[in-house]
């Protein structure tokens, strides 16, 4: 009743928009579409961060620290100078798990050729799978839509929270106790 | 006649399996497997190790100084803690070949989504080719018959024993000479 | 009018060719590509260096200090020993970008099951994209067909030069400015 509802943490990385230069999109995105995607109830934050990897790799210990099963990131994972997830991926992960951004690109490019330019990736923090996602609400969607149905048992895995899927609009997977 | 028979190592690699917790089906299955897919006669040894860095490494090294040209491991590749198989090789490989890992999940994935959270690679120490396969029997199949079609000329480019596939089976490609 | 012409720079890995036990022909055959695939008028350099990490480190500073917006490297990707593009990009880049090569890798797939053992990948290294391409001419076609569209947009991310390209031979793909 009074239990503690599993944490997500969205992090979106942006100069601009931890500048407030411009509005933060994207992790209101991604919170509506996980909103939808996950049935159990659970507790959001988002977090806004300029490109660097230092502050990157700060704000997910703290969401992990926090107990966030999940963290979701957007942004910064482009070929441009200031781009840096990748790098902040490889310091603050314990495991990368290479399948996700290899079907994120996958998924993406039945849309653009420039998929390939993406450097997502996911990987384990302590208990929590992190998953970098793209920026526009459109491929975010495409993105989770292909990955997401591996979640879940990913995060138990990870020995994190326990989440369930929302049936009507994507097929979670858990393979069959041995 | 009394010519050396190329060896092969099979390493499986689980903490329970070693304290002898549940018998290892996956390395026999993984025997099974290439006795079919290779037509050459073959030596072929099973080591059981527990997830740990250090033994695992050692135990590649020792198959690869017996002159084994191609070493299948099966396990600890997932995202859990105890799965350490991907940072063994990243330390024990002279060269890591990625597009292993992205066929095998992508094959995998025509039966789980869960297929992404696998970690496996392959790679080159010394002459010989390790692989790392998956722990269920019949995604051991599943994988091998994807990549097997380019393992003995990639154990040729790599100095090791020249074996012959069994064309009944498998079709194994060597490109034609310059 | 007298504008300076944007540089490509051509970087053949080869111990024979660089000794010239045999004529390059896989730099040429690059060359003839681009000049195929890109309609602003550039200017191409094709450099031969021996299957050496120092000296590929080498030849990529140059190009990319003489402003080459674009590399483009044939040879040394495989699993042989003395192939060594790989490890001589993941310390000359600044940032990796996997996509290119999963997508070579695939595309090759559907010509021979070793393209798996293609180690190729692309990057940054300062204001240029390194993008390794196979050895074959006709390999280098299907590899530049499917990236080809993602190059000039990824070089201007890169801040590097302006690249047309020849519409009737390849669509190249810019995402509409935000």
């Amino acid at each position: 009743m009074s239990e503690k509802k599993p944490k997500i943490g969205i992090l979106t990385v942006s100069d601009r928009a931890s500048r407030g230069e411009y509005e933060d999109l994207s992790g209101p995105a991604i919170e509506a579409c996980l909103r939808e995607y996950i049935a159990t109830e659970c507790q959001y934050e988002i977090k806004v961060v300029p490109d660097e990897i230092p502050t990157i790799i700060e704000a997910i210990h703290s969401f992990a620290d926090e107990g966030c099963g999940l963290i979701c990131s957007t942004g910064s994972t482009g070929p441009a100078r200031r781009d840096v997830m990748p790098e902040a991926m490889e310091q603050v992960c314990d495991k990368l798990l290479p399948g996700f951004g290899e079907l994120m690109r996958k998924v993406s490019l039945d849309y653009v050729p420039t998929a390939i330019l993406s450097r997502q990736t996911a990987g384990i923090v302590k208990r929590s799978l992190v998953v970098n996602l793209p920026g526009k609400p459109s491929s975010i969607r495409v993105c989770l839509d292909a990955v997401f149905p591996a979640i879940p048992y990913c995060i138990e895995l990870a020995e994190g929270p326990y989440l369930e899927g929302n049936d009507a609009v994507v097929k979670v997977f858990r393979p069959k106790k041995k």
